[in-house]
């Protein structure tokens, strides 16, 4: 009961975060004698972030999806550590709009603004970590104590994604494009890496 | 289990999408000597894009209702899948908002704005044909063998709306109003289609 | 299950409109010299169309949860009437602002903005009616017989709210301010008369 | 059943009013040769109002949470209770724009904006012990006759917390900094203290 009601709170944010990120996009308003056509072009850095963010925020909801899978008791600490989680995701519709307002401004502008996303993302995986690391100290929480190698393995992919967001965060100042194309990349090959999970059979 | 929590975080984006919709509803403001019952009036295609949005997301809402009432099993891919169509679907609001704002300008861009609106829609039908093909291409999801006139049957439906909207996006550059009331037929087609579907027994 | 999903979605945009009415109270932009005292308190129009139109959805969903407490089957057209219901009510936060913004104009302003706000509360109201008259044309979605007392009693029960609702209407041309109170009268009403109802055993 | 509807409903607000506070962090505009950087570091009289809001709408979330866990039959009154509560609660995304645009005015816009924003969060906090009050009024509704020492404790936390939320009040006029911390403090407690409680066995 009450893990039914964890997951339903985490999946309405999860829900209303992905959905506000459209609200970032809106009607362009026209130069003179310029075309529609060209002004809704020329808004593809708010489309690049709009997709990059829904799919990291995708890639979100499935590994908490995932996470919560195992959990059977949930405690104080599961309840606040994803609370601390939930704060960090809720917070990304800001910094999508700060790169798709200064990335192609260049220069330092560009570097802040990605720099600024990286590390809202970055704090966003180290909550995940952590919270990851709480449902693993205490066995009770997930009712079965899993293979060493298997905590091993896990600790091990969340510990990847931590590493990524800290050199997205690096390359920011050097190189805000590439960050932003390593955000990029590793939403996608989370994605792929989900879609070969294979079917669960149903309880 | 792994499904209601896919359905509940569904049933959330789309939600929260068409109920985003009437952001783009703000009073107006008047000017000099205007009434404010005339600068109400002059919103009606705020009002249209709102109805005709709000039909065609809620339709979508119906569609993925059914579509998943035969789904027994989870697998990654569906789960990729889903999160694609959300991401066109809960785009929505963005085109609509541009429909309202540009269509009474007449010429290029009242043709941008419906092409614009009619191309997300048709992407976000396409998302839905891809959805039901995977779903169909593996009998373990649905744990049941569709005898296979039932499946080519809805294959057609999939593809004939596919087929309309593609439709309505080349029209948009001829005629943009017609290319939108073709928008507001479907949605109407579908919504009473759907109400003739009879009673199902309560599980 | 096809009853709790659309319980579930509907829940959902009913959460979703009721808490939207928030974004309408913005903080003010101070004059010269002006306090933000005195800014915040000149925003009593914002409150109390606040105030007016949380109730009112919050009577619609208790209504609403009542209503679906007694259906067993969900049919086609129930989910059609539904989604008619859910888009006038999604409305609301639109007539909300209009009546916050025009309120205190008086003359022309004040009549057209409440009776705007009347419009759709009154479609709203014949919406609910519809869907509750289809609930009781068709024995099989109650599974149960009503006696007819019980069946003439909820239908005056809702062509009173209607009445009601078209007398605010008329009213709003005369006087805006008897008729916004007598919305708020009407969802005070309705509330202390939902506050009374005896607890249900749990299922 | 009627009461996995109040949940779902509760839950659904309490998710959106969380998520709905991002919105009030915006992309800086720039001032002529200001630094994006800077132009961020401002903005942070908005991020402690978001940490801050954050945290007391996810105590409250984790308290509406444990109170429903006693909870077996819902009346009439506890729908009322329960909706002036979510009132109260959706409101406070406002009063933390105004402290976020007023704080660092200081004089009597902060004293102001302080003291606006502890009252919303008073009001929310006396809804919660009306509503607590209520469970505790009728055996019926828990279900079981708890023993007269936990409601005293129960009823003195509570208490406690009105009589903080009123001291903040207080202290808005004298300190509004010091006021703003108690509320971040209040909220640090809670969390701490809900991280310790133990775990539920799973029903």
């Amino acid at each position: 009961m009450t893990k039914n009601r964890l997951e339903a709170f985490s999946d309405g944010v999860f829900a209303i975060v992905i959905t506000l990120l459209v609200i970032e996009l809106r009607p362009p308003e026209l130069d003179d004698g310029e075309s529609l056509a060209h002004a809704l072009w020329q808004l593809w850095p708010n489309y690049l972030a709009y997709l990059i963010s829904f799919a990291i925020i995708g890639v979100m909801w499935l590994n908490h999806h995932r996470m919560f899978e195992q959990v059977r008791i949930v405690d104080g600490g599961l309840l606040v550590l994803n609370l601390n989680l939930l704060l960090w995701m809720a917070l990304i519709p800001f910094p999508t709009a700060v790169v798709a307002d200064f990335i192609r401004d260049g220069g330092a502008s560009a570097s802040t603004a990605v720099a600024f996303y990286s590390g809202v993302v970055l704090l966003a995986a180290i909550s995940f970590s952590a919270l990851y690391a709480w449902i693993l100290h205490d066995d009770r929480i997930m009712g079965v104590r899993l293979p060493p190698e298997a905590v091993r393995a896990a600790r091990r992919r969340f510990s990847i994604g931590v590493v990524f967001y800290v050199v997205a965060l690096g390359l920011s100042f050097v190189a805000p494009w590439v960050a932003l194309g390593l955000h990029a990349a590793m939403a996608g090959y989370y994605l792929f890496d989900q879609a070969s999970v294979p079917s669960a059979e149903p309880a």
